[in-house]
């Protein structure tokens, strides 16, 4: 079970921002930084961007900042924004039908449980509890 | 966030040896109720025989029953098998390098944790707990 690339990219696209704050943060930094490719991070930008989590900037330098304080950002809400569910199973076959049993199993409720209790931890968390060795976390990026 | 298609295969193949119990069942009977192919199947049950949750018969018929009894198999233990790893998080790049914050970084506990909280859960319930609509699912399956 693991975090899409998506979730993770947003992740860290959103700790860098918060490292550098109040300064922006480009694209190719964030690249650069944990040798992600770029074509992947443009999108996650752009998403966090519309949903309000970064402020991104047009004209000389361009870049972006984080959209709202550290202390508002729930680690779960980003995770939730990156995996397509939060049901951590698909029951359905190949070809997309029902499984048998999903009207008398127990399964799924099982697993719903699971997720929840995954999530709630999540929230406990901000991005700024991310941050909190802030000082050593930017002399490791050499900020 | 999903299962491996491992761990959900496994847990139906455990499941319909459950349910049929004390009959045999074999690996067709499971790819023809669930609509998943033979092949993975054969992976899954091969191997939840080698870690003892089924006992697997030679000869005449073939087929496999629950190796243990279904109030002694934990949910968590079968997803705990299916899953590479409890980890929700690579911290390494494209060329699997560590990510540069790595050292400092607190992102990765705060993952372990709501990772052992959703296995904590998990944990909680066994396949008896799954197979309790048992008539019903039965039913269900034309058993």
């Amino acid at each position: 079970m693991r975090l899409s690339a998506y979730s993770d990219y947003s992740l860290r696209v959103l700790m860098q921002a918060g490292l550098r704050c109040p300064d922006r943060v480009t694209v190719d930094e964030v690249a650069e930084t944990f040798g992600i490719s770029r074509h992947h991070l443009v999108k996650v930008v752009h998403d966090l961007g519309r949903s309000g989590h970064l402020k991104t900037h047009r004209g000389v330098g361009g870049g972006f900042t984080l959209g709202r304080p550290a202390e508002a950002i729930k680690v779960g809400d980003i995770v939730r924004l990156g995996e397509e569910t939060e049901c951590v199973i698909d029951c359905t076959d190949r070809e997309e039908r029902p499984c048998r049993l999903s009207p008398v199993c127990p399964l799924r409720e099982v697993l719903d449980e699971a997720a929840a209790a995954l999530f709630a931890v999540l929230d406990a968390y901000t991005l700024a509890d991310l941050l909190r060795p802030r000082s050593k976390m930017r002399a490791t990026l050499g900020i």
